[in-house]
């Protein structure tokens, strides 16, 4: 949540001038992003009504050679028309451009805001979107593997150890001894696939009232199963922040939102109840392992494992919710 | 330089409500500010057209008592035709609304860019705009103490210490030994007074190609010396970073902008190395303050004050700049 990297007026002048987008106006670095920088750049506009764009530099995490995926995942669900911001390709046709060893893109800025007490009809209205976004990239040529799937949690729960868990929570070990084993071992491989999103919060979602005018921050998004971002999506949206109360209208509206643009094959409608355990699992694992690995002088502030080892115990006792 | 607080989208939405401003598009936390929080919002504007502009909330430092002055003092000189945001007024009039303990305040945004290495004509722009803003401000009624005088100085250098000022620079106690005596010895007091801007780095000031768009940041305004103010803007335009490279252009262009538009008294010229003394004094005094009082987790980076005792240096063995 920080601007890691000064750019100054002048060199931010020159790189936007790299792109057909006219002359800088003014550039304000934004709160947003963990691993990147970001501004927020006025332009003159190609015919001087002004425009506006994300600068976003890749400071790190985010494998260089992934960009490409990315960003031209952006063009792709554009064109079809989706509400996700456009890479603004620079003169040269580039998608990015290098600054040293970092990376920087310029795409489209979305109006909107992101809601922290969502309706029903912008749930509803999320689930449309997140479907529509799986249709439209079920064509996309790219392909990339799931960085944040099963092996990883394995990985990061290792990582933070037995001691290390017991330090976030007396019971977190025991929770994820109990259920992670049994996740994997009935994960589904054989559910439909197309691009998805991986991590569609609520930060992740522009609104407009109760429109969605914009999906962004796709970096982890990757080829995986369909249902699953589904899971990671209920499990993003359905309860409050501390994950101890559930919201059966907000899922319910969700649900039916999706289903309203792609309905859900049987067995993908059976798989959620262990998909939806496979994402609490899998921000439980990320989160476990910053809070353990964040040092104390870090920009970023340290969000709380526990609220998705609760999704957790909660989807493993309810699985009705999904029915 | 960060996002203090959070506040939720429905809040916001609320907020901006309270403003007849038309409805909330987007809001984007900002990373600029050291005692503050600040979001660029955008909004449907009172006539659909849309308009942004800059929410702040004040988080500390700055006393509540002295909201009333920055604020009516932009209102004062946007009026005058000076480069400064308005203060957009609430529906009932107000000039501020609290949150809890904590004051929000809606001004306007103003489009530019801050320079990091200004040509000769800038400087020149700067000059002037600093003697218009002068006579702008000439009948503003508004009163405030400059908290940032010599008393100050002197305390902060007191709270660093012998042994602090040491651990920042061998040489740095004695250089204010030196020169903090001499320098309050032979203070001026009967110069012509107006409110002066005390900050005016190049980071407070927006610029448009050689244009000034914008002068920001007033939140150390007070009514004192208007040469102490050239003095001060001298020392922040005049010099590299690290204050070992003095460029004499600048100093030639910012000094000839100003009284293209407000010449100096003969007395005021006379006074401004020993006033610039002062300001590289004051810089010291704060920076090496918060350089040893700066927790490491602190979101704010420290700044060195060497950079200005440098200065001071500079400006003592070298009146005849201001000749």
């Amino acid at each position: 949540m920080a601007v890691y990297t000064q750019i100054g007026a002048e060199e931010m002048a020159a790189l936007v001038n790299e792109f057909d987008v006219g002359e800088l106006v003014s550039a304000k670095g934004i709160a947003e992003g963990v691993s990147n920088s970001n501004w927020l750049l006025e332009t003159t506009g190609r015919d001087g009504s002004g425009a506006r764009f994300i600068l976003t530099m890749y400071e790190f995490r985010i494998e260089l050679e992934d960009l490409p995926y990315f960003l031209s995942l952006l063009d792709h669900l554009a064109a079809k028309g989706c509400p996700v911001p456009r890479t603004i390709h620079d003169r040269e046709g580039a998608l990015y451009r290098k600054r040293g060893e970092k990376a920087l893109a310029l795409i489209e800025f979305l109006p909107g805001v992101s809601v922290s007490e969502p309706t029903v009809e912008q749930a509803r209205a999320v689930g449309a979107a997140l479907a529509q976004m799986h249709g439209a990239a079920a064509d996309f040529a790219g392909r990339r593997a799931n960085g944040m799937g099963l092996a990883e949690w394995q990985r990061l729960f290792d990582a933070c150890g037995q001691d290390g868990l017991a330090v976030i929570d007396p019971a977190l070990a025991g929770l994820v001894a109990e259920h992670l084993p049994k996740v994997a071992a009935a994960w589904p491989a054989d559910l439909p696939r197309s691009v998805i999103h991986a991590d569609l919060f609520p930060d992740n979602v522009l609104m407009r009232g109760d429109r969605v005018s914009g999906l962004i921050d796709f970096y982890f998004a990757c080829n995986d199963l369909m249902a699953y971002d589904v899971a990671v999506t209920h499990a993003a949206w359905c309860f409050d922040a501390s994950g101890q109360t559930f919201d059966a209208d907000i899922s319910r509206a969700l649900l039916e939102g999706y289903e309203a643009v792609r309905p859900l094959l049987p067995e993908e409608r059976a798989a959620l109840p262990l998909l939806a355990q496979g994402a609490a699992l899998r921000f439980t694992s990320s989160r476990a392992y910053d809070w353990l690995n964040t040092p104390a002088d870090a920009l970023v502030m340290r969000k709380d494992p526990m609220a998705f080892a609760r999704r957790l115990e909660f989807y493993a006792a309810n699985p009705g919710v999904f029915a």
